[in-house]
């Protein structure tokens, strides 16, 4: 015998859409991924589709097949493709995904006969050429995740509440940093100071995302001669940066022009940031 | 333009159920509560209704009236007694239910516009007595949870991780430790230590749960004559404890009689945890 009330009416159990027993839901216990494309193509799809495949094991998500996973969103891309075209240029597509351990009554730990639940949405991804051209805002707030932010699961309320904090002071993102005072990353997006002609950037752990378009952010870094520095460094350090800037998937690299109030290379997207906006439009196009 | 799929169906976007669009899937962005009743009451639903507003608060979710959610819950459990009874006695329920921020487009950042959605379940409680006579096996696990555990949010992934290697090793609980090797409390439970006449748990702060159990298991431990003590011990002196037992509200006291390995107060629940049952069974008549 179950009773279930949604907003402030009964529904009967045998009702509810299958959504309401996810525990996607209940525990946020599921994994997902964000990809885009660039010019009618998925960008770095192999790239993401291995970093989900790690997802789902950290979690101990099994029986998914990921090469079904990437079909579907290749196959849902095409589609996406097919109903836009018309239009003088195919728009950019944001690809969002999750895969949840299933439905099931909510019991903290899991049965594993549960079949894992699968989600896709394509949207089309807002231009971001102006943010690249005059550069944003970020400012600073405390990195309140949990201790395995390498998994890209949907435990996300503090990189929520980090967000919210950064748009209530006029900001494109918040700039996360933890106990021992330093930056791990932003609350959707990986960090970058240039000192110099070094590119400086969190390294790689357990407390922050394996981002991909850090990654190829990197690697137009190298081709654009930049030196590589992989450290931590705190906000007091990062105010005195020449250059910053953001890398997210939906927009690749963004100009960061005032951090935490201070202007950064005079307020205005820094050289070197311009020039790996270049370096990377060349792995896209 | 929007695609959608649901496993490996296209399905239309407009034939979503809302569930498919809320900010509880896409970021655990909600708080919830879990009630119970006894003998055809629910127990500490004014304890429970004000936690339940400290945590819309802590997280910034405004626009709900915790009296009429408080309304809705006993309107539900009314419900639920009409419709279970006829038989000798009333079952004992289950209460179950969130508020999150509400559907929307998927931004970390929200609208003050958006709507909250609440969802409430309510099922037969299992019966505890039988872990209650024979106590319960404990593992021990890392603490890896975000550094606002005082908020009872739906991300939940580190405490299922937890509670799933507990169940792994046949233990009913995981208790977890953190980075300074401290223990916090359970995975889904207050944790509980006695020392000769000496009643021993976690002092509250942001690293655990202000769990409603555990309040009325300190005024339990009053009842009984035995002295509080707040404060936070390792799992090598928890080894050494006389007893140990568990608070948790869809079973209130259970004892603890094997703790990561180590068989407490001789494999047997101790006499001042059968006391406190005893104490606790009094507010709940």
């Amino acid at each position: 015998m179950q009773i279930a009330m949604v907003q402030d009416k009964f529904v009967p159990v045998e009702q509810l859409d299958a959504a309401y027993f996810d525990r996607g839901l209940y525990f946020g216990d599921g994994v997902y991924e964000v990809i885009r494309s660039y010019n009618g193509r998925i960008f770095a799809l192999d790239e993401h589709i291995e970093r989900f495949a790690n997802s789902l094991a950290a979690i101990e998500i099994a029986g998914v097949d990921v090469k079904e996973i990437r079909g579907r969103v290749q196959k849902a891309f095409d589609r996406f493709g097919k109903l836009t075209t018309g239009a003088a240029n195919i728009p950019d597509a944001k690809i969002y995904f999750h895969v949840t351990r299933g439905c099931g009554p909510r019991n903290h730990s899991w049965d594993n006969s549960l079949k894992p639940n699968f989600f896709l949405i394509i949207s089309e991804l807002e231009d971001a050429a102006e943010l690249k051209t005059k550069g944003v805002a970020v400012s600073v707030y405390p990195d309140m995740r949990w201790k395995r932010c390498d998994i890209k699961s949907l435990n996300l309320l503090a990189n929520v509440l980090a967000h919210q904090d950064a748009s209530k002071k006029g900001c494109f993102e918040a700039i996360l940093v933890n106990d021992a005072g330093f930056i791990t990353e932003g609350s959707s997006s990986a960090f970058f100071q240039i000192f110099g002609r070094a590119l400086h950037t969190t390294p790689l752990s357990n407390n922050i995302l394996p981002s991909i378009t850090r990654k190829f952010a990197l690697k137009a870094a190298l081709n654009a001669g930049l030196e590589l520095v992989e450290k931590s460094i705190t906000p007091n350090q990062a105010r005195t940066a020449d250059e910053l800037f953001l890398a997210v998937t939906t927009k690749d690299i963004i100009p960061v022009i005032k951090f935490d109030g201070q202007p950064i290379s005079g307020g205005k997207p820094g050289k070197y940031t311009r020039q790996l906006i270049e370096e990377f439009r060349l792995f896209t196009a």
